[in-house]
């Protein structure tokens, strides 16, 4: 080899080249692993849990495509596309609307990094595990946090709203629409108007609820917006949704200091997904299939109709809670008005493990189902109908499943 | 629907439910966009720029794969596997290694943001686009940062940094191994000694270097080291390598501040990758098929073995410069001991517009090369030889592409 390059290089005479010299005085000393000889396989499962949920077929044909420039213009295409899909599935038209590189984490995070500031006052609907992030989150960044804890199941009323918005006049509200590790579907009819009297912008949390209820980002006065790529939409997880109002993006536009994050600052990303009016420069790699991906999920929802879409999350559902019922079994929020479509709670059977329930369904069915998360963590099941999956076939799928798993499990195991 | 819903829940009575409620006082007012109704294209293209690079076979085909639980006993076994295929291509035995769910500029500021705590020294060699990157990032994070500002072209001596650590006495370096703006090689044997003299610690960005250049993470010292799926990987974007050496863990581990990320958190992320003993916690929705992706391109680098692929990168150069030579191109790098076997990087001759180049190759030939980034913008052409990319095959199929562009691209349009 070292001659090819003597070759190919006239110039180089005697001179050593750093990567031969590395190689001179060292040896690999680290073996190739055995494990990573043998092929990959993967299980084929029914995903009934929170989420990630199957992709649809379409979905996981696009999957295959191809890797592109990121400056091309055909993945610009791709993008427009999808921001044109994120404002319909949102119900916006705000420009500054993308994609952020990363799961629903990096949305949020995406969000709080551009609109707190150090001493910023934070008010945060937590009434389960994703309050608690944002809790968590704004805290890092040194913004005042005033925490709302409610017990999982609950939802926030307008007047508790005014209550933390009267005493710790927050900057920004966090509420999530449908908090999944409790199985609760918030209302926003109006906490938009109310935030805004009180010179507060509102986020909302909707990775759980987008496509499975109903949303309208600009006329319930929603200032940030985020969802997932992974529940309705069926995409494989790794994007995420994110818009901002013209009111967020004057919060974000007129920092004082520069977001902590450079791979969230969102006037850098803005700028890379066309939303201003200077040319797009390269910011950092997109997911390009992963953006495939995203813009196929779009089309389907596109193609389906969001109004269609949220009618069979709720027949599903409905057609869910019927079965669960039938079982014996009794659902975790107790107010069915605020019932979460496409993530059901159910409590644990008493003299149950919930382990054990799950891990029946997992090796006896190939169906996976999930135990609560964070404060429902122990006290709930959570069955997921998200997409592609909201349907009465896998409804009965599932109950058949559940019904053995309550013959076989033994009570009393805890 | 709604007659669906009450014959479900009969226990609900006249009560409203609240996406029944969201409906009745709102209406669609974003149409679908007629964009989306259309089908996906993507166009096929050789992908010789600086990355993204085309996907391997293989890896396209594990794109393919349905998406499992972020929990299940499975995607582990994938985790572990991606863990041991990096152990192996960065050459450490190091227990805290791991991919984060985004691009380089993750893996970056993953390890930026908890290596670094407000007012600590931060010394960067900025010879290039990747530095610079690392110098805003540290000031975004309220470090002391001392850039070593160098020409493009260049690379930093032993002397040079010592100088620098003596002089700064940073708590960390940053370097570029694969410096992919202006087709440098850093040579790497004897800095992280050097920086441990100085109670430094030694970062390492391999982005464009992995797999095609000579790279020991143990024996040379590197306490943090990373790498993008996308380049000589093969993979698709959004997922990157990383690890820290013990001594890098010790300095996460004895913070006195949280990093201000949460979904970068290092201690979180090591957690649900197993790099500690407790039991996995979920952390974030991990981006399952581009894990299935990773996990095939280290397959396939375990498969070739490191030695071979890297000659296999240093003949490809070697027969892509004996060809750009015999155009009359200039090599941009005057020293060839330190030229860059995955990003070549050449003169733009003179009287050409870079941009005319790289459009004809592009249009005619539905080949991608670049033009310079950041410091390097407007002087040179890049042109990229990444894992399955790096034939001779493909430099012939270019070789031909540059000739006619240079006679059908009119001079003297600058
Ligand atoms: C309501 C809600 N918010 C946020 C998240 C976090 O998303 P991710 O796991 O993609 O980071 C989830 C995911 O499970 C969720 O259900
Ligand atoms: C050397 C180097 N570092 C960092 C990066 C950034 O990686 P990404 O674009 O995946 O964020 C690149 C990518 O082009 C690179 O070549």
């Amino acid at each position: 080899m070292f001659q090819v390059l003597a070759k190919a290089s006239p110039a180089l005479g005697p001179q050593v080249l750093v990567w031969a010299q590395t190689m001179a005085s060292h040896q690999l000393r680290v073996a190739p692993p055995g494990a990573l000889l043998k092929p990959l396989s993967v299980p084929n499962r029914l995903l009934l849990g929170a989420g990630p949920s199957n992709m649809a077929p379409r979905v996981q044909a696009a999957g295959r495509l191809q890797v592109i420039g990121v400056m091309h213009k055909e993945i610009f295409q791709v993008m427009d596309e999808i921001k044109q899909g994120i404002q319909y599935v949102f119900q916006t038209t705000n420009a500054l609307t993308l994609a952020v590189s990363g799961p629903g984490h990096c949305a949020l995070e995406t969000a709080l990094m551009n609109l707190l500031e150090p001493g910023d006052s934070f008010l945060v609907g937590a009434n389960g595990m994703w309050g608690l992030r944002a809790v968590d989150i704004g805290e890092r960044i040194g913004a005042h946090v005033h925490p709302m804890i409610k017990e999982p199941g609950g939802y926030y009323t307008l007047q508790e709203v005014e209550e933390g918005l009267a005493h710790h006049k927050p900057v920004l509200l966090f509420l999530t629409h449908g908090e999944s590790s409790t199985g609760v579907l918030q209302p926003l009819d109006g906490y938009g108007e109310l935030c805004h009297r009180y010179q507060c912008l509102l986020l909302v949390d909707a990775v759980a609820s987008l496509g499975g209820a109903p949303l309208y980002m600009d006329q319930q006065g929603i200032d940030v917006l985020y969802s997932g790529s992974q529940k309705v939409l069926n995409s494989p997880p790794g994007t995420a949704l994110l818009s901002f109002s013209n009111r967020a993006k004057h919060k974000v536009y007129t920092r004082k200091t520069k977001p902590v994050s450079f791979f969230m600052d969102v006037t850098l990303l803005a700028n890379f997904w066309g939303c201003d009016d200077k040319p797009r420069t390269y910011h950092h790699t997109i997911p390009v299939t992963g953006l495939y991906s995203l813009r196929e999920s779009l089309a389907l929802m596109v193609e389906e109709g969001l109004e269609v879409s949220w009618r069979r999350h709720h027949e599903a559902m409905a057609y869910l809670h019927g079965r669960l019922q039938g079982l014996g079994l009794q659902l975790f929020v107790r107010d069915p008005a605020t019932r979460l479509p496409t993530v059901t709670t159910v409590v644990v059977p008493s003299g149950y493990n919930w382990r054990d329930i799950v891990d029946y369904i997992m090796d006896s069915f190939s169906i996976e189902i999930m135990g609560g998360l964070g404060p429902s963590a122990g006290k709930v099941l959570r069955i997921g109908l998200l997409g592609c999956n909201a349907s009465r076939e896998n409804v009965d799928r599932l109950t058949e499943a559940l019904k053995e798993a309550l013959q076989h499990c033994s009570r009393n195991r805890l």
